[in-house]
């Protein structure tokens, strides 16, 4: 890539003037860029040109994408809940294969090593380029730069502030739901492929062209509660299976069992209770991973001491959050993702396990959203520099293997915490410099490794109520010094002169690059 | 008005070529306009504007609009969901007045003679002139030629489409919730204010470029369900009152007493008998007068003998509704407004008393609405003619009493039945020609007097499932010249040359004016 091509954001870090031919604006700093412009309006519609009696069903998904007239070139989204169990997507491309359609954009809310189905059609060129996270074997194509096009990776907050401004225009979205009526309304409580919510679909639903929704268990009018809504449908389509139920479970929510991770947990929860995050009515938010959820039993734990409770907690639902709520540990679940079939039956049955929407929850370009009221979240990361910087992205030897999911959006709430191990696999996380910049440094308050706290010196607050308690507290470079010392001072990877994706910031500014591994 | 400025629309009906200084496109006839360009999209946001804690409570009603920018033209909307008991409205204009604002627009859902309140502000130039229905004291007012510009009549359906499309720009949205928390999330659900659901504020809160939450009743975040979200809200204010309890519930909702609209109410429900419109699975409307509740009591009689039951009931919930739902009688009821405590009740409680909006039911620039997926409804009407055209909103002394409310809508409903004296106050209610025509002749399926039932004979359907059977069958001919024997032929109206209002047919074209009486 030409000097030309390339200019330097606000964070210093190098990325491309243009992606897939239209213009950027590179990342300016936090709250730096202000939007200007108006919400993207899809065409208006009319009900004469729609079934009086509500019946849109299409007789197959290839019936249904030529009734939306798929053409070389359009931009099609899919969504996620379905994770790895996810059958729709593969059979969208199989049809657009079949419909000898070319150069689309695959734009999902995730993908998963499932979709690894899809590299022939990245190879074929029926797929131009993914706009969303390249996971796994995804991830592995795109950094050693086969794919066609660019990478875009945004966070969900992200992609519904991309769709809502106009910066991707979704030709055709293809929704799929546990259950829906033939006139389109649509959730995800019910039937073989239930996923809980379907609150990543939601943008595209509002403001894609047109509109699909598949489902393996059509019920008759009126599907309630409806997630989706009909009236932002074109057509709909039954299926013989969208989803693996058993793939659709998430696979991670299992507490860890790791006693260097318990550590870490325990004393995320315990820097939480002496700063005085851990009171009656707070709020908090953490991931299904292993160590995320352990940090959620020890605030359980300090609650259940202390006899308080927390007013909601955000995030990704599972069986160990619900019981907290049914417990009555905590108000309401404000519920992004579901993740297991227990999180699925008490958003069915509870109205205090709420669903919500990368809209309510994330969306930067709103007036406001819930990311920024949480009093307390804990993330994860690949690598975090010395000044708080952190990629959760690509490893340290370039390699892209995650999507930014919401945790871009997450540095908003009021604490952000990451415990991380002070190395894996004898490779350092605390680095001089990261690999990919994902979160800038002034968003991230605290690291938690086994060796010790780091508290961002920009939270002076936090400082000052951490002095003189038995916390090990140490600086980033103090840690880093101490896992160089283990491992070694760790190789920078070795990476070609050409970008392969970009990670958005959540303002839709280019934050970074990701380049291709040699 | 001259000649130039009147237009003859596929109605036959003279509308203005323009109004409030907007061109205007006259009624082409039904399902023939077809509408171009793209939904309205409000101004991008950015969280960066917001406060992060979430908390965006203003002093006070005025220091709200004070932060909103209120100036000169603005457009201002309110809703009608807390009826002839809003107290929110007058209080939006009594500060507008105090901020010395002139040439407003009033945009509400509809208005109830409490809104009298307003006449002053029309008189001295606070507001210019109502987009929305003028009932009672402001219809007369504006009847008279009194109001500087031409009041516009929508349907709730056409209100949603005016605002989606763009037609009506809100400048500033004022949204009164029985609940709210102080991020803007609301509902109708609790309090001393609540009011049901808040589907008439939708389609403001979605697009109008401020928004404004008051409530009487602010609770900790979150406020679940949330009807309305606050992510759509610039500012909340907490009030003394913004309704009055006993006038929010309507004085309608009883069923009537009297003999003559009971053997109406009989002769409705046989009809849907005979014809198999009540048959296991059906879906039905009515209103909330007198003679429609009595049709749902017949229905009900019906269903129990024939030991079925309604998939779902639409539109304006009360203690009868509600009673069948809770019998079995009904799966579900889908709400556009609910009319006494129980339907309050029943919709905070029942998952299947589900809160709709004019955006699901009504909006006919969507793709679809849930009007014409409905096996019949009931509804009324001022005047009726032999083409089987329909008046609502004006008597046939020619004066504005009424608003369009969902009636229009409701017309693209399976079969229309209007069940309508002969006369009332001896002026009979089939005419030659109606005073302001509302509802093209070939959506109304079906006429039943005390004297006979007419049916359109466009639907030779029905036509054929009535012979032979014991209903009174007559023409509408036939029907109007029993009245006129014992009334007399009524004089037409005395109107003047002079347009005070236009109504607008469900596509935003114009469908009739109204006349100044002299």
């Amino acid at each position: 890539m030409s000097k030309e091509e390339i200019v330097v954001n606000a964070a210093g870090r190098k990325v491309p003037r243009a992606v897939n031919g239209k213009e950027q604006v590179p990342f300016q700093g936090v709250g730096k860029f202000i939007p200007e412009g108006r919400k993207h309006g899809p065409l208006i519609n009319s009900c004469n040109n729609f079934p009086s009696g509500g019946d849109k069903r299409a007789a197959s998904l290839k019936d249904a994408l030529r009734k939306c007239s798929l053409k070389d070139g359009m931009t099609i989204s899919t969504h996620h809940h379905f994770r790895d169990g996810d059958l729709l997507a593969n059979q969208v491309f199989d049809a657009a294969n079949e419909l000898k359609v070319k150069d689309l954009v695959w734009f999902p809310s995730a993908s998963f090593p499932c979709h690894q189905h899809l590299i022939p059609y990245l190879e074929d060129g029926t797929i131009h380029h993914i706009e969303g996270s390249m996971n796994g074997p995804l991830g592995r194509f795109t950094s050693e730069g086969k794919m066609k096009g660019l990478g875009v990776l945004r966070s969900h907050g992200g992609r519904y502030q991309s769709i809502q401004d106009g910066e991707v225009q979704i030709d055709i979205a293809v929704i799929g739901a546990g259950c829906a009526d033939p006139f389109g309304n649509a959730n995800g409580l019910e039937g073989p492929s239930a996923s809980g919510l379907l609150g990543f679909a939601l943008a595209d639903s509002q403001y894609a062209e047109k509109v699909i929704v598949a489902t393996d268990n059509m019920v008759e009018f009126p599907c309630v509660p409806w997630q989706i809504q009909g009236n932002y449908v074109d057509y709909t389509v039954e299926m013989e299976q969208i989803g693996d139920p058993e793939k659709i479970i998430s696979g991670t929510t299992q507490i860890t069992r790791s006693p260097d991770r318990l550590y870490l947990a325990d004393l995320t929860a315990r820097f939480c209770e002496v700063t005085g995050i851990i009171r009656d009515g707070f709020s908090f938010q953490s991931g299904a991973g292993g160590t995320s959820l352990a940090v959620g039993e020890y605030f359980r734990k300090i609650m259940l001491e202390k006899g308080i409770k927390a007013r909601f907690a955000r995030g990704g639902s599972n069986r160990y959050l619900v019981s907290m709520l049914e417990e009555g540990l905590v108000d309401y679940i404000l519920d992004g993702q579901t993740f297991d079939l227990e999180g699925i039956r008490s958003m069915r049955e509870n109205p205090h396990h709420v669903w919500t929407s990368p809209f309510t929850s994330y969306n930067y370009h709103g007036k406001g959203n819930f990311a920024g009221m949480v009093d307390v979240v804990i993330l994860g990361a690949t690598e975090i520099d010395t000044g708080f910087n952190a990629n959760v992205v690509t490893h340290s030897d370039g390699v892209l293997l995650h999507g930014l999911g919401g945790w871009q959006n997450c540095l908003f709430s009021k604490t952000v915490i990451l415990p991380v191990p002070l190395f894996r696999d004898r490779i350092p996380v605390i680095r001089d410099e990261v690999t990919t910049l994902c979160g800038p440094g002034e968003l991230i308050d605290v690291v938690v490794t086994e060796r010790g706290i780091a508290v961002n010196p920009l939270r002076k607050d936090l400082q000052e109520k951490v002095k003189g308690s038995d916390l090990p507290l140490r600086s980033l470079e103090e840690l880093k010094e101490e896992a160089e010392k283990i491992c070694g001072v760790p190789d920078r990877p070795e990476l070609a002169d050409n970008i392969v994706a970009v990670v958005k910031w959540v303002d839709g500014t280019l934050l970074d690059a990701v380049w291709q591994v040699k």
